[in-house]
C-alpha cells in the first residue's frame, strides 16, 4: 500500500485538528487545496499568519482587536452606563449585528464548569470588577445553557454586594418557531416571564 | 455596529472558499484559530505552504507525489500489465487502502460534463493513450455517476481499437447494507451481475 505524500498527510493532520472537521473532511479539503490554484493555500496561509500576528486580546474588554483598547471600549458614543458580561468574544459580534445594542462588553473568556476544570480563577471576572462603578447597569448575557446559567448566578451573586442594578437576556420562544416543537423548559420560561401586550 | 477586526474578516473570507464550510464554519473556525495558542495557526500556515511547494502531480499518471515519477509507477513490485483509471487523485488512496490491487493508476482529472464545459480535452486522456501497450488490461473505475458512466463510455470506445481487454469496476449492493433501502439502479445492476456461488 502508498501512503499519501507526506506533506499531504500533515495537512490532512493539521486540519483534522480544527473543530468540527474529521479525518475525513480534512482529506477532502487537502485535496482539493493541491488541485487548486497555488493561491488558495498561500492566501488562507498568509491570514493565518495575519491573524497570529495582528489579532490581540483587549485589555479592557477581553474581546478580539488590533489596536488595545477595542474600538467599543474606547468609542466616545459608546453607554458607558451599561455592560453586557458574554461568555465568548464571538458572542459580542452577535450583538453588534442586532445594531441594538449600545453599551460595551465584557467577555469572561468562558463558562464556569468544575468537570473541565473550569472555576471563578480561569474567567475574567478579577478585570470585570475594576470595570465596576456606581450606577452602572450589569446584563449577563452567557448562554442559556447549564454551564451558562450557572455562570449567571455566581456572578449575579458575586455582584450583589455593589448594589447594582443586575438584569439577564430574557428566556423564552425564539422568534419565528414553531409551539409545536419548543422544549418544555423554554416553554415554562417563555410562560413565567410573560409581557403585558 | 463594531465589524470584526480586519485579519479577522480575511481569514474568515479565506476559510469559507473552501468546500462545505459556509460562513458561519468558517467564523467558528477562526474563533477557535485565534482561541488556541499560536502553534495552531503557525502549524496549519506551514503545512499549507510545504503542500504547495513540494506536492506535485505525477508525470505518469497524475496522481500526487513528491518524486516524479511517483513510487506506485515506477515501483518494480507493481504489475505493469493493469492499469486502473480513475477520477481523481484520492481515488487512489482510496483503492490503496483495500491493500488488494498491485497494478498501476492512471488519473484522468474529472468525468466528462459537457454542461461544466468538460470536454475529452480537459482529461487527461492523450498520456493515457501513451501508456498503452500490448497485453495490457484496462479497469475502468470512474464513480457509479452520470458523468463517471458516460466517461467510462467513452474512454472504452475510445480504446477499442487496440483490442485490449478492458474491464469496469462491479456494480452492486454495497457490503453492509440493507437491501430495503438501496436504489433501484442498483439493485437492477446487482441483479444483472449477479454471479455463481
Amino acid at each position: 500500500m502508498q501512503s499519501l505524500p507526506d506533506p499531504t498527510n500533515r495537512l490532512i493532520e493539521q486540519l483534522s485538528r480544527l473543530p468540527g472537521i474529521g479525518r475525513k473532511t480534512a482529506q477532502r479539503l487537502a485535496f482539493y487545496i493541491m488541485k487548486s490554484d497555488n493561491n488558495i493555500a498561500s492566501n488562507i496561509s498568509k491570514a493565518l499568519l495575519d491573524v497570529n500576528e495582528k489579532v490581540i486580546s483587549c485589555s479592557e474588554c477581553g474581546g478580539i482587536t488590533e489596536i488595545d483598547p477595542c474600538y467599543i471600549c474606547t468609542s466616545p458614543k459608546r453607554d458607558k452606563n451599561i455592560l453586557c458580561i458574554v461568555e465568548e468574544a464571538p458572542d459580542i459580534y452577535a450583538f453588534e449585528r442586532t445594531n441594538s445594542f449600545n453599551g460595551r462588553y465584557h467577555v469572561l473568556g468562558g463558562a464556569l464548569s468544575p468537570l473541565d476544570g473550569i472555576g471563578p480563577d480561569e474567567l475574567n471576572i478579577k478585570s470585570l470588577k475594576k470595570r465596576i462603578h456606581n450606577d452602572i447597569e450589569i446584563v449577563i448575557a452567557t448562554n442559556p445553557s447549564v454551564e451558562g446559567e450557572t455562570t449567571a448566578l455566581y456572578i449575579a451573586k458575586l455582584l450583589s454586594v455593589y448594589n447594582l442594578k443586575i438584569t439577564r437576556l430574557a428566556r423564552g420562544v425564539p422568534v419565528g418557531s414553531d409551539l409545536e416543537y419548543i422544549d418544555e423548559a423554554t416553554l415554562i420560561r417563555a410562560m413565567e416571564g410573560r409581557t403585558l401586550v
